[in-house]
């Protein structure tokens, strides 16, 4: 398996892309081809040890910002880490190309270097989204397609399904259509309309969904939005946990002198008890504190690192001949780490026979009923 | 002042509505007048303490169930509370009408009984966000207008920034539009053209904004959306912090011997201390969990309060020609008081000649602008 790297991308580039790169070579196996400013690379990777991992650089001396329109800046950079890297995997050298990168970039890139699949009208961007049990829901499109007609919601529908099946094992995935009520009045005039087509399609249509029946409720594995709604959903997700946890930051904050005395207070009192038997309560008091601490705290953490965008590394962009994974701008180590394996599992899954062939059959049974075939 | 209450509406009809009434009457001395069904309403204010206050019932023997279509509901049950209580408002023998009951009734019933303003082109719902700090950010529209056109979004903004600044007192606020990103080259087709038509207004228009930015940045105060983004991002919050609270306590439960021991393992280790300090330092163990927890439980508690809807009460509909606010359907006695609360101060800022004023002033603006004045 040989994945290419942009080590150039996001926020803590080149440091924790390389040492990602060094952790996935370690753990899967891989060859990973590290594309970017060749010097920095270099200089990144002989703070690891590095014996026995395969970990060739690929210069790549161009960087695409921020701020640049991703379609002008991969025209413009042909030497840029997106490009040089996607080149790689269109000439066969690379089996697939992750990214923390500006994300349009890599959209656009995918684009033009490796071009759409046969009979895919747009390509999609598929998230993960923690539930209360079981594996995560696929959440597609979230970002890749803005503005979609219903046919491209039918097809984000089928190749999600090929992807929580083949990659996630889960048999006969339910898809349903992200929508403002269960009921099939609801929905914008896009969903009403897409809700018609996937009814008729050969996709496991379960209805329309509510945010709260799929994160809690478990009633599907794949959800289906336009790439407006998807990606605020999950920016509003990202948001509302940001806000808890600042509130509670803050809350914390807020009387932190009357709040430390509180905790204090037994301790303290305790210990100027008169006698011997002072100091025992004393320690009893902080081995208490300890006690429950331990038990709050060990949850706490476990909740976190479940709804921790690392833990998925990076989302799969589904449509394009190639296999690329867009990483969060925000990766660290760990998190490079699990976008490479991501790629690694969905190179081994053989989607695109898969799509290709689900959407040949859609398509032909579409043109039998048009009459067309 | 005198608000008229759905008290047949709502999960916790009539129980908790007529509490809430009863609650509200005593708490701002206004007049409730209670939409109902007369014996059931009757029976339950039996329960209260009501002498001195204003608690009129009006007798509305039809219930709208919430699988019914709401514009079909309110044609054929002319005697439900929805539309019993809307006529009061009608005929100016109230000034506002509140209703935990089936919200698209609610909206649907104003449309046909109180009309919508003249030159508002449809209606919208504002939500109350709750903020890092600060009033909440009013959202809006949340599930009125499900397809909306650029100029909707306009007036939606017109008066949400006349709600803000009335109601809210909040001097000039600052509105922005809902996108998948700050640039002016994100959002889709709809936000695109939308910010155009605010870039001209006299709103004071800050451009896009994301989630995260208006939640914990404080970039905005009225945040405007589609109604059917507007309704899943609220739903997608209220799903988020579901969906953390319920992790919390499934790993809580996960291990609970464990966990359990864990926590006791100091306080049953200093009891088996031998001698007579032992039971100090057993009382230590428990004054040093207690004072934690009233270290760790309060902000928690806090911030529950200050992420929990029932504070706001219920939200307003505007553009129609009359006071009409919404309640959450599983509304509590708070939630229907605080509710009603919410009407009064909308009847008092006198919002519909404000919002008439500024649309006919962008009316004549953009007629001007046509040539057509």
């Amino acid at each position: 398996m040989r994945i290419v790297l942009d080590a150039s991308g996001g926020d803590n580039a080149p440091q924790e892309t390389v040492k990602g790169a060094v952790q996935a070579a370690r753990a899967y196996g891989y060859t990973v081809v590290l594309v970017g400013q060749q010097e920095r690379i270099r200089a990144e990777l002989t703070r690891h040890q590095t014996s026995g991992l395969d970990l060739p650089i690929v210069d790549a001396p161009e960087t695409v910002d921020m701020e640049e329109v991703p379609t002008q800046a991969v025209r413009r950079k042909a030497h840029s880490s997106h490009m040089v890297g996607l080149r790689l995997v269109q000439a066969g050298e690379a089996d697939a190309f992750v990214s923390a990168g500006h994300s349009g970039a890599s959209i656009a890139g995918s684009f033009l270097v490796l071009g759409r699949m046969p009979g895919v009208e747009r390509a999609v961007m598929a998230a993960f989204l923690p539930r209360l049990s079981g594996p995560p829901a696929l959440l597609l499109d979230v970002g890749a397609t803005t503005d979609c007609k219903p046919e491209y919601l039918l097809q984000f529908a089928q190749m999600g399904s090929i992807y929580a099946e083949r990659v996630q094992g889960i048999p006969r995935p339910r898809v349903a259509l992200l929508s403002n009520g269960e009921e099939e009045s609801k929905g914008n005039r896009l969903v009403q309309e897409a809700a018609g087509l996937l009814r008729e399609s050969d996709v496991h249509f379960v209805g329309n969904t509510e945010p709260k029946d799929f994160l809690v409720h478990d009633v599907c594995d794949v959800v289906i939005a336009d790439g407006f709604t998807g990606n605020l959903m999950l920016k509003m997700g990202e948001a509302t946990v940001a806000l808890l946890l600042r509130k509670l930051a803050a809350e914390m904050r807020r009387a932190p002198t009357l709040r430390t005395l509180l905790a204090l207070a037994p301790v303290v009192g305790l210990a100027l008890l008169p006698g011997q038997g002072r100091w025992r309560a004393l320690a009893g008091a902080l081995a208490g504190s300890a006690g429950l601490l331990s038990v709050g705290i060990f949850p706490l953490w476990q909740l976190y690192r479940a709804t921790d965008y690392r833990s998925y590394g990076g989302v799969p962009l589904l449509g394009i001949k190639g296999v690329v994974v867009i990483a969060h701008g925000r990766s660290d180590a760990l998190a490079i780490s699990n976008a490479i394996h991501r790629a690694g599992e969905t190179v081994e899954a053989h989607l695109q026979s898969a799509i290709a062939e689900a959407l040949s059959t859609s398509q032909a049974i579409e043109s039998h009923a048009n009459g067309r075939s």
